[in-house]
């Protein structure tokens, strides 16, 4: 059996030597360019769009406005499956080109030239006046009666509001002796920063449209470019190769529909739109900046009489995802630490940012970061040690959640916290940084969180696989759910070997999704890869074992049930005989004169359970007070996420999570001008991107408790691991130096501002 | 109904419009290039080659020579299914580079370089000797004891040898009263001239290798490269785009297995391998020129009392599609006239010319020259008019052959012959043409031919076909039987909408063939495509509909049998309303929370059936005497190929075989130096091919009898128009000067020849 052994990825070779083709290697060099212009104001209209000048740039094609799209085709771009209920779609309310601008950075208009010099300088030649509204970047200031509305139809700015009740809260804080805790928590607008940006070409055959995209969602952008260009979804194809990571950026629709819709001005010609740095901060999505608002009523034994929380998430100008971000991370604040009277409240607030959308982990870090601030804020003052606390209010084993039927079945987060504890050799270091003084202080700090997998019963959950016998015994498999960089196709090849009791190299997994060819499947986000695309694999490999076997009982007389494939050979099980290779049947069956037949099967899937991720990180902070400087020493996450399919794998997707939460916690901030809503730092010049250099060693330590509602017994990884840890540095932070620093991320001027508050500066 | 319309071709705007891909179009412009270095001697051996001056040409990245191949894997090239039989697998007689010549442009090295330039360069540089051997051109001469030997398996260079004997010829011709009949009869080398010359490009991912090649037959070579280089067959990926054009040439695996074994040489990098037209003509394949010796034993009242046939078919070099079109023409003579007597030989013989190989009619172009020319001289002996004689001889409705169980259902030689007098005014023509003298002569002459479909039951026949719903009602069909020119794509489309009940504008044919996910089909040859790929449409769309009823109960709560897909809609048949459209139920079945699934099918169908095609033409010529120079005036093929799927397709595949057969009849006609072997007019400026320049109006007319063994009722059409066209005009000329002209093409030096010989000048 090869799941569960950390077999080198199948893209290793090619990727470490150039060989691994990415959209721009693909695309033809003669391809017409397109660059987009994009608006110089925060929030307002186009008034008009003088091209003159621009049409004389030498090499323009074609120019096209806002004033120039023709029918207006609203589209949503959410990376999320298409539902049937129009109550249940997302918010259409992008056009490939506006004339109303929401953010600094709209798309105004476009050039179409031979290269992409004529096509910038076209753009910077195009002459563009406005009417400016003034910008609104905070949610609770848009929020206000007086502040500028971006759509119309959402007074005060607010695309969604949900609430859940539990219990009473109103008369549960009444009880006697309690302890009440407010904080206000404050999460970055930051970026993905994938290596490879967005790019994508497109082009016509006959009266169809394919797009090649560097995208996680090949089989939901087809709908979405659909929608935009105002063409059955099926005249549509979009082809997704090797993508340099996504990290849930490329699970939007980003500017698909606009090439799409720009190679149709041009009769179909071929045009790429290749997404710069600048831009990529500008205009495609960031993770949502929220706001979070947490009370806690807290008995003397230390358990919760009741609890408040709310969240304000900063949408920037369009809808995006919406609404289900901050549902998300409102979702599981009753499940962390259950309380029988809670009060939740979500808004989510159109502002003249940047376009929040999904990013890995999906309101979870936000969550992390303000619900377990706030779980150490309140230990802190209930005079509690952190884990103690912690150990008494958790989830505890055999909760079910009501609505998503998740189960806790074993002591995960036990688990987890004892392993970090002793990794980091918590209990020593806890009682060590107590009661520091001096310019450099260490601390040591944790937080856990939990992680759903996949997004069953919210939404569709499923997968289909086809797999393709050759003539030596190999086989091909191909989905829709995508390989982005985190070695998806080496985990399926490691199940469809175990399925098919075939040897891992003898399966090729076809990385290259192209939806007139590739099973449905959504795609890669809510880190459902391994455990969506796991129960389609085990289907289909059972179906084409049983084609293989019942082909074999053809060849040998055995009846299939005394026939088994084991490491690729026909084998009789009542004597454990090797009839023949699977190759041997394969090209008998291929050739046969008497009996042809290709064998294939193909089978859909669909997912009606989701599992309970579980986790923790401990970190260890050396803080130098007077120079407002945190060096992180020491970190550990520490993942139940099931049964591991390629531990190497595992640890590969937990060192890059913790990475993206270091740059959280630390440095990564997008920023803006207040007055016009631009983008101040968007390059990774002065974008903080948290790199290698900022990094201690990365221990990365696993709990496989199997998961029952899984095929392979696995659940989520891809996300977890970045939700943890800015909450445990803050808590370090917080543990070496007594500052509770409620903003993310601690950089230097905010432990400024807060250690002159708390005077030790 | 879309079958038997004229419908345009799916590829039709792609094509005139240059937006279709070719392999060329495909290949990276950063490709390693390589070219051949070919043998400059006819017969012989390789001693050494010198590559130091070669080695010093800048942007030269590796050269091999026969030297350098290692471990020697001999592979056919043959274009034919694999056998697990070895006694039924193609004669495995080539390598990659060779030092064994045995034809002037065999392949003694290679050179790989950063452009093409380089690569020639060091090609010319190369130093070469050899030990030169006599050369032998010609079958009869090669034959003899004392001949050069190519092969030392193969005594008297007979590749193979086969008789067939019906009833007692020996004893037959003793018969009293018996005019005896006897001629010999001489067909040209020709080469196929498709537009588009052998392309292809190879490159390895992990640990295989992919070759994009300009190929009819994708499945085919993939095993072939796989013998070739000596790697699985599953590591091997062929990919096939659109092709310019194919005539049987790329039935063979040409230079597929070469340019996979460069790519290995350096360390799997992409290199093309772009083969020249001289190239073409010199080491490609062409037709096999073969010598038939012919005797007819005919009674008075002009039926066959015994017959012989010895035919001498000119292979060239190497086996490739060896002795099976020697064997084809043979198979012929029994049938068309069935006579109770019958001696049949066919030899297929090396020698030191291009390597013969498939080329439209496989044999039976030249069957017909000869067979049909004879035909006539019979007739004219016995002085029975031509047609009045055929019609007395000709194979009877209701003949079934033994051996392929084909059967003559209709009357269709009688139909053909009729529609085609008709349209060219046979009877009064033939009057008038009767007895001229003068310089120019007019003359009309006619021919016939019969021709299987597919190769049931010498070899495999099997086609599997997918098939992938979309949201909008949408097919994507994929089938390994590939688009090579002749418009199969639009066919399949045709079929797979009738078969769905769909509109034709919404099947979309994925043209691009690629063994890794295409379904197991052995691709375009023997004019098995719209026979053999219909069997897997039926099938397969069947299936489909199927999924697609039982989908739409679930929804209707109408039983099955109730219901039916209508011009893409859902209709209840017991009153004919339409439920929903078929996108509905796709977006439906695509997103339903309750039951998801992808609609697809997928199936092998494995056809154990063959069905006649027949056909005739007639040629009016005028005929220059003292210039020995031909006009063609007039000509018309008719064909009963069963149904039409698409009346204007079928009339554009008989306009180019109609073409080729013009140029087989009159012009072409690849030459050789007798001492070396080297070709002397392997290009398109000294190789006479007939061009539009050439032709009269080509008239294709169509007798349509439903072939019953066939799913949509269509029989072989992409070969046939070739056959009769040659000796049609032969004949038209024997009537016009009354000289039998039996070497083809009549080209004037030959006519000046026979004329001198008759005295006519």
């Amino acid at each position: 059996m090869v799941v569960g052994k950390s077999v080198q990825r199948v893209d290793a070779v090619d990727k470490v030597t150039g060989r691994a083709k990415y959209t721009d290697d693909l695309c033809d060099k003669q391809a017409l360019i397109a660059k987009i212009c994009h608006s110089t104001i925060g929030n307002g209209k186009v008034l008009s769009i003088d091209t003159a000048e621009a049409e004389k740039v030498p090499g323009v094609v074609k120019i096209v406005t806002c004033f120039d799209i023709g029918e207006k085709h609203y589209f949503p771009t959410a990376g999320h499956p298409w539902s049937t209920d129009p109550n249940h779609q997302d918010v259409a309310d992008r056009l490939v080109l506006t004339d109303r601008v929401r953010f600094y950075g709209d798309d105004i208009a476009a050039v179409i030239a031979e290269d992409e010099v004529a096509a910038a300088q076209a753009v910077r030649a195009l002459k563009v006046t406005y009417e400016e509204y003034p910008v609104v970047l905070d949610p609770i200031e848009a929020m206000k009666d007086d502040a500028p509305r971006l759509h119309e139809e959402y007074p005060n700015n607010i695309l969604n509001h949900t609430s859940s009740r539990f219990g009473n809260y109103e008369e549960a804080i009444k009880e006697e002796g309690l302890t009440k805790v407010e904080g206000w928590y404050d999460t970055p607008t930051v970026q993905h920063c994938h290596i490879e940006n967005f790019i994508c070409y497109a082009y016509q055959e006959g009266e169809r449209l394919t797009v090649v995209a560097s995208t996680q969602i090949p089989h939901i952008v087809r709908r979405i470019v659909g929608q935009a260009v105002g063409m059955d979804w099926g005249k549509i194809r979009i082809v997704k190769p090797y993508i340099g990571g996504g990290f849930g950026n490329k699970q939007d629709a980003l500017y698909e529909p606009l090439c799409a819709f720009l190679c149709k001005q041009v009769g179909g010609r071929l045009v790429k739109l290749d997404i710069s740095r600048e831009e990529t901060f500008m205009s495609n999505r960031v993770r949502h900046a929220m706001k979070f608002h947490l009370v806690s009523y807290v008995r003397k034994d230390g358990t919760f009489a009741a609890r408040k929380f709310e969240a304000y998430s900063n949408q920037g100008g369009y809808a995006s995802h919406g609404h289900s971000i901050a549902a998300k991370a409102m979702g599981a604040f009753p499940q962390l630490y259950p309380c029988e009277n809670v009060e939740c409240d979500a808004y989510t607030v159109f502002t003249n940012r940047t376009v929040a959308g999904a990013m890995r982990g999906y309101g979870m870090p936000q969550f992390a970061f303000a619900v377990e601030s706030h779980t150490d804020d309140v230990a802190k003052v209930m005079g509690i040690e952190p884990i103690a606390f912690r150990k008494q209010n958790l989830m505890p084993v055999g909760y079910v959640d009501p609505f998503s039927k998740n189960e806790l079945y074993t002591d995960s987060f036990n688990q987890c916290m004892e392993k970090g504890m002793k990794y980091i050799d918590y209990e020593r270091k806890l009682k060590e940084y107590q009661n520091q003084t001096g310019d450099v202080r260490k601390g040591i700090g944790m937080s856990v969180f939990w992680y759903n997998t996949a997004v069953w019963p919210i939404s569709l959950e499923t997968s289909s696989c086809r797999m393709v016998l050759n003539q030596d015994g190999s086989v091909q498999i191909q989905l829709g759910e995508t390989e982005i960089g985190q070695g998806a196709d080496t985990a399926y090849a490691q199940m469809t070997a175990d399925v098919l009791g075939i040897p891992f190299e003898n399966v090729h997994t076809i990385s290259t999704q192209d939806t007139d060819i590739t099973p449905f499947g959504t795609g890669a986000y809510a880190s459902r890869q391994t455990y969506v695309a796991g129960f389609a694999i085990k289907q289909t490999g059972l179906l084409m074992k049983a084609r293989i076997l019942k082909y074999a009982h053809e060849l040998t007389r055995m009846p299939e049930y005394n026939l088994d494939i084991v490491d690729g050979n026909i084998v009789r099980t009542t004597d454990g005989r090797e009839l023949m290779t699977l190759g041997e049947l394969a090209k008998e069956a291929l050739y046969s004169l008497e009996h042809c037949e290709h064998i294939t099967s193909e089978s859909t899937a669909q997912i009606k359970s989701n599992a309970y991720s579980f986790g923790c990180c401990f970190a260890e902070v050396e803080v130098d007070v007077p120079m407002c400087k945190i060096q992180l020493v020491d970190i550990v996450n520490v993942h139940d996420c099931g049964k591991l399919i390629n531990p190497s794998l595992a640890e590969a997707q937990v060192h890059g999570g913790m990475s993206m939460g270091i740059g959280y916690g630390m440095s990564e901030t997008l920023l803006y001008d207040e007055k016009t809503g631009k983008p101040l730092n968007n390059n990774l010049l002065d974008y903080k991107l948290s790199t290698f250099m900022d990094h201690p060693h990365l221990e990365a330590e696993f709990v496989e408790n199997e998961e029952p509602t899984s095929a392979f017994g696995t659940k989520s990884l891809g996300e977890p691991p970045a939700c943890p840890v800015a909450s445990a540095i803050r808590n370090a932070v917080l543990q070496a130096t007594g500052v509770a620093v409620n903003q993310a991320p601690l950089r230097p001027q905010v432990l400024f501002e807060r250690f002159k508050e708390e005077g030790l500066i």
